[in-house]
């Protein structure tokens, strides 16, 4: 059987969870993809329970330099010392599989050519939408398409706060404490709620869409800390719900118009059943038409899911 | 560069659609496969405007055993010849890409094995959902998952039917007939109506998700035809709407439950809002959770992506 040893940089949430699916579901990935898929080494100060110890280190050139390992899950998050690290893995041959929107939208162009130069995949499924497999599918299945717009709710505690805002008729300072209380929001909610995470996670889209790169910072962004209880009621009483929309279409002149901003949708359009923490793409091809991808955009198992999917893709090839 | 040389069995709607990507689109999916794809004959009588009259023949061993062809595009439609013909190709050791789903759900093993025994690819992602890319993603991005559950709205005259009783509060009947005059529901609606063709697509649904072989005639089927305006009226009182559901499920024991059936679903669960001709598979897995796939589930262009988005991974392997 073949073989495919992979280290792991960082074992938090996300790569906890994908740890534990690569463990747990060993036997029906090995029958679907016809390889052995084996953790050798973590990079982590933490050791968690269930995890021999002896697959740990604190010396990431044991993973980045091992001969040893074919591929690097990077699952640190941050842009440094993530993107170095992934440089380096790729520069020694390594394939890279990541979950790090931040890392991967800043430094897209450079990622890519390293992985070129240097013949390896580097994969990023999970840094948009979590587990939804949006961006393999418009890698594959539908890529005899021009793409034309893509439309996406990218952030689950935004649109958590949006979702009780409008159904329990408060106030967006009050929702926000509960969700930090509930640890749906962090402390520092300001990536989140000022639409940072969604610009870094669009940006991805419209390299893939469009192939043209565009920095999340040159990306028009509001966030949703400026909507107020009666912007709500106003789109309710037009059949709308307010959604933080992430959108991006392509012009006749073959430029892009961009913008991350607070949209109201009418109650009927598919984004606006999203709820709760569920994300959700929506794509319009020439060729096929509208096309929507829905699930969980965060979460130890819906992230884990499709960083487990890229390295089987890899494991596959 | 690599080349593809294909030719179509049948160029109806769907086969005509898949010849208007490959042609209109052959630019992008050079750049993105690295390959040359080229149509050099197809299977028909009636000549199509616009399409070379010197690809036609009306003699299928001139694609069938053609050494010149390396896959064979079947859109005839209805289970023979389209399951001898797509036999036939495999075992000259073509590569077979369909959007037959009585074709396929009627000979999934036989033909799964003949693809197998001839070390060539069998592909078939347009025959559930049309242009959603279903298939591909749970046999991909989704494969790290054992699946729990699928459920989905898989046809979309009856989603017509049942949206426009819904929005009109008119009778089946009458619906069905304005249906029939539109070009939305064929003149013996009788495999649509009743399920028949829904029962068709949740077999190769089963066959992916559970590695389980339930022939379409052994999955318990009822259809629209005896829905009434009472009884969407009695579910819309009760906050739910009426879908045509196709439901699959794994037991503890290891078996599948399934079923073709009317059911109500509350108005906010993500399926209650596919209307008109629109499909969705809703599917669970053991770690992605719940994800869902919406998109227009027939016409020429969205079946055709499908299509193409087969022969592209063909192109690209």
């Amino acid at each position: 059987m073949k073989s495919l040893k992979i280290g792991i940089l960082g074992l938090g949430t996300v790569g906890g969870g994908t740890y534990t699916i690569l463990t747990q579901n060993k036997e029906i990935m090995e029958k679907r993809t016809g390889c052995d898929i084996e953790v050798v080494k973590i990079l982590d100060r933490y050791k968690r329970p269930g995890v021999p110890e002896y697959l740990y280190t604190e010396n990431p050139d044991e993973i980045l330099n091992s001969p040893d390992i074919d591929l690097v899950v990077e699952t640190l998050g941050g842009i440094e010392p993530a993107c170095s690290f992934m440089l380096q893995a790729m520069e020694h041959g390594k394939h890279v599989v990541t979950a790090n929107k931040a890392a991967v939208a800043a430094n897209y162009e450079k990622l890519q050519e390293t992985a070129k130069k240097n013949n390896v995949k580097f994969l990023f499924e999970a840094s948009v939408g979590g587990g939804i497999p949006v961006l393999t599918a418009m890698q594959n299945a539908l890529e005899g398409n021009y793409f034309l717009e893509v439309k996406g709710i990218l952030n689950g505690t935004t649109n958590y706060i949006l979702t009780k805002m409008t159904e329990e008729g408060a106030d967006y300072a009050d929702i926000l404490k509960d969700a930090q209380q509930k640890g749906f929001a962090e402390a520092d909610p300001t990536a989140d709620v000022e639409g940072i995470d969604v610009a870094n996670k669009l940006s991805i889209l419209i390299a893939l869409a469009f192939d043209k790169y565009i920095a999340p910072t040159d990306i028009p962004t509001t966030g949703i800390s400026k909507i107020t209880k009666a912007d709500i009621e106003e789109a309710a009483a037009q059949g709308c719900k307010i959604k933080l929309i992430a959108h991006a279409s392509l012009n006749d002149d073959g430029t892009i118009d961009c913008h991350v901003a607070p949209e109201k949708l009418p109650v009927a359009h598919p984004l606006a059943g999203v709820s709760n923490e569920f994300n959700a793409v929506y794509i319009t091809g020439d060729m096929v038409d509208e096309v929507m991808f829905y699930g969980k955009g965060a979460g130890a198992l819906p992230t884990g899911s499709a960083i487990v999917g890229d390295i089987l893709s890899i494991a596959r090839a």
